[in-house]
């Protein structure tokens, strides 16, 4: 029997089920929110401050800070990024700071609060989140973003994801981390095609980002662990 | 396109995200309350009234019902019966009104309420739940009962089950119904063995119903469609 247990809340309209103290929670929103937060901070950027409301995020524009808004699967006006994780590849935004609302991501961050350790997860830096959840001593939980309080494809694949990488050192405590397990093992030797039908990804076709949806369930592109510590995101 | 949709609400935590005016809801607790249900009625009970509270349903002895009480896998004192289907295979319940409450299948069925169909699925009347949903005209909401407001594997599985027999007919709303098929294909040549894992089935192999999670997940054993209406169901 593992020490250590993981567990998965598949949507944040669940975690008045899930306790978060003492524990480490790894949120994560795959298309786009946490993907783009890994590649910013990946390629240079020097902190990300999430915020749950759009007009609390804009008016950071006045502390110096690149906004990023999202809604809908598509950029806010009056911001200066959107969603995509082409857009934080970018050699100007390196060493800045980046005010950050999305539709779903930023409001399962919020739903965070309280937990010992907030990580930002995506397949982007897939293993190395796994070897330091590894390495810290508390119990894990995953948030999956969803979509608008709804359960998503590609946020549980995640969560099946990480849990094959920890399943031998975490005993899973409900239901959730298994069947985002058994969902993973259906889905991983071609992840994009099993995407095909998903919600979102029909969304995003739609606005033409089909590049962004590919990059985004690539595992193991960055080796970065973002973490939030008083209101900032920093790896 | 279809011109019917469904979906899939995992838990009735997130029922308020399902509008269920104009629908027909097929409430699912495979572990043990709406297979218990229908086994009951394929075996000649009249009618099950489900109840939320336990002294509700209890109070329904002066009605002449027998009742049924279950929390946490386990048989209430005081009440004449419990939650295995094999307890409802009796020619004493013939022709006969039960009163029922469980932990989560009742509570359930309590969160449908303004549906304008409420069926009751389970493993054993899974075809004729899907030929009587092709015949009306309503789009579906499958239920799952869960645990405790979380996901289970079980549950899931059905819905996944019943969305495969229904999907060239309707068309799946969100992910959910997705992930739910998915799961399915990965679970249905061996149910038993894909089930040993989860949290339910565990919790049962302790109190030793072993047998009842076998036949709960035995597809088509009763052709009967059984149907909420003026607070009964009957067949």
């Amino acid at each position: 029997m593992a020490s250590k247990s993981i567990d998965v809340c598949l949507t944040p309209e669940l975690m008045h089920l899930y306790p978060v103290g003492g524990r480490t929670v790894v949120v994560v929103d795959i298309l786009r929110a946490t993907s783009c937060m890994t590649t910013a901070l990946a390629h240079g950027v020097e902190s990300i401050m999430p915020f749950a409301r759009l007009e609390d995020c804009l008016a950071m524009k006045n502390a110096d800070f690149y906004t990023a808004g999202e809604r809908d699967g598509q950029k806010v006006e009056g911001f200066d990024l959107g969603n995509s994780p082409f857009e934080y590849m970018d050699d100007r935004l390196r060493g800045k700071k980046v005010a950050f609302t999305t539709t779903n991501g930023t409001q399962a961050i919020a739903r965070s609060a309280g937990a010992d350790e907030i990580i930002i997860g995506s397949f982007l830096n897939l293993s190395a989140v796994a070897e330091h959840l590894s390495q810290v001593q508390n119990n894990v939980l995953i948030l999956c973003a969803g979509w608008k309080g709804k359960v998503n494809l590609e946020d549980t694949l995640y969560a099946g994801a990480l849990v094959e990488k920890l399943v031998n050192q975490f005993e899973p405590e409900c239901d959730a981390p298994l069947a985002s397990l058994y969902l993973y093992h259906g889905a991983k030797n071609d992840m994009n095609a099993f995407m095909k039908n998903s919600s979102h990804v029909r969304r995003l076709a739609r606005l033409n980002v089909v590049k962004d949806v590919e990059f985004c369930l690539t595992a193991d592109q960055y080796n970065v662990v973002p973490i939030l510590r008083n209101g900032a995101i920093r790896i």
